[in-house]
């Protein structure tokens, strides 16, 4: 198999997570940003949380309160016909999403071996801000300098943005603003300056017309982006040919920037596949996979709170291998070690 | 009457607009930027153009053709069950939007008295990008120091992106790039640094959930933009209840920034109204017009290519009066004296 699921899959499960509050429940420790730092592996997990639920008749949904910094708590009748709660993950009205089930924040797991992680009991980065409203979710770490630059999404009810944070020691945090307005995800910053700028991918999704597909932009100072440029698009038939984003931060090869980022066909389960851009013109795709590197077929990666998906935010190299770090159905944290090759065997050259 | 609609309205109107190629007609000239250089005022129409019918069971669809810089023709028919014709501005399949019925470009018109105005015979600003296949259009003017900066619809299959151009004269222009991405569009640059940032007004439209609402970002050169803000949302059951975004760019008066904005409640007038951003901090609003204080009433206004609209890309400050320009019925440009106070008696007071 060139694959290499680590025998200790997953490494971080919900009950190795004690939830931020009272009353709450963790329902997924997943889809982690990944940094070294010192001589520590970082997960900076999502942490989705709900209230402990008392009646069955009921459905319990958590929100930042509109004065900031608490949490509270709607309580919806399960029966209640105006909703559609068919998706583990939202409440849908009238066909659009009403609430979600679930409040999300950052939590630091620490590793010495990259594979046993102790959970912070603290959270790292708690919502507050009326941006953040719905919960902070599916975090990237772009280390740069001593520095390390944390994108992730800010769910609130005007739209996902994109939030940017900075820390030197994952112990505290400082906030930067919305890099990016609504709806926007998938952001990753490149580790270095090209030519003198930083780039960013995203992928936003717009309304009237247009797909989930991913851009590149350009940025001085990080904080301020502009330049925007699509990248590449959903395939036709293959693998990616329904939904795509990236998914860790770009790592420099050889070849060129390696991008791992997922996609799903029609039947809605999300793959893992890769990208080269060129080096000195990121812009520029030179490859990207024909087929998935990865795909949802260990227990954990199949069976969950959204089953069927494998979604990366973050992987280190070690030589020529590719060390992994993915969020399994929505759930737990799981840990590969894959060939670099194995990964370029996947690649077909754009033209 | 408060508002005092130019006698010669429509001040330009399709006949007065050569097409940009044979075999064309002009459909509308409308939603033009505004800009005073020299002794001119010059309108930056949206020129929207469609080839000329040659047989009535077709339906020509205009586009740039891939290769770039030159236009295409896809011929549909009209008895298509599978497309949806019954929006003017555009052909519709499956519920979304698969293409447009014009093509728009920016056209410069020039006055001396702001209101007889004479139409350039070429395009200033044409397709040519694979982002602007689908056309361009509505573009915002703001003068900082001696030139002049255009912000614009960028239109293609992939979405409405941000595009930013910037001239001296009005007879040549620079491309700045994408300055924001899909799915955006009513952008307004400031026209002064405030606290030494430059600032934009913007209007995101998320597809998952949120509105199509008005945003505010920061810049430190206009081309990369960050710190982005929700600003204002449609009211709840006013006469902005159901879409909404920015107008004219802001002027400067002694209340605050003065921003007219577009507005419609759900029987899809569009109407015009106002708001007041504080001087030194443009992100905090402090009031909003509770009702129009200008709405689709004559003739040119309610009837035309797409009627019941009146929709200002541009204003200009002449003592105490506002005179706006302003697209109708998405066909034609009107203009309209209006006195400041007439305008700030619309206002409500935000807290």
């Amino acid at each position: 198999m060139p694959v290499i699921r680590c025998e200790e899959n997953p490494v971080v499960r919900t009950q190795d997570v004690p939830p931020s509050r009272p009353g709450f429940r963790v329902l997924g420790a997943f889809n982690a940003g990944v940094a070294v730092c010192g001589d520590e592996t970082i997960l900076l997990l999502r942490v989705a949380e709900a209230p402990v639920p008392d009646r069955e008749e009921d459905v319990l949904i958590p929100l930042l309160s509109e004065s900031g910094g608490d949490v509270s708590v709607i309580r919806l009748m399960a029966a209640d016909a105006r909703y559609d709660f068919s998706d583990a993950r939202v409440v849908s009205e009238n066909g659009r999403i009403a609430m979600l089930t679930s409040l999300s924040h950052l939590r630091v797991a620490r590793s010495r071996d990259g594979v046993r992680f102790a959970v912070d009991r603290e959270p790292a980065l708690f919502p507050q801000l009326p941006s953040e409203a719905w919960g902070i979710e599916d975090p990237r770490i772009t280390q740069i300098g001593d520095r390390y630059y944390v994108t992730y999404s800010s769910v609130s009810p005007r739209g996902v943005a994109v939030g940017l944070a900075e820390t030197t020691d994952f112990r505290t945090f400082t906030r930067l603003g919305l890099m990016l307005p609504p709806e926007n995800k998938d952001v990753m910053l490149f580790p270095e300056r090209i030519d003198g700028k930083y780039y960013a991918l995203h992928r936003p999704v717009p309304k009237s017309f247009g797909a989930p597909e991913m851009w590149i932009a350009e940025s001085p100072d990080l904080a301020h982006w502009g330049n925007h440029r699509f990248l590449m698009g959903l395939s036709e038939q293959a693998w990616d040919s329904a939904r795509m984003g990236g998914g860790a931060v770009p790592i420099r090869t050889e070849r060129g920037w390696l991008v791992l980022y997922h996609g799903a066909d029609a039947s809605h389960r999300y793959c893992m596949g890769a990208a080269l851009l060129d080096l000195a013109e990121p812009s520029r795709v030179i490859a990207r996979s024909a087929r998935p590197f990865l795909e949802p077929e260990a227990d954990y990666e199949r069976n969950g709170f959204f089953g069927g998906v494998v979604f990366s935010c973050g992987a280190i190299r070690i030589g020529d291998t590719i060390r992994m770090y993915y969020g399994a159905a929505d759930e737990v944290m799981a840990m590969a070690d894959i060939p670099l090759q194995d990964i370029y065997d996947t690649l077909a050259d754009e033209t």
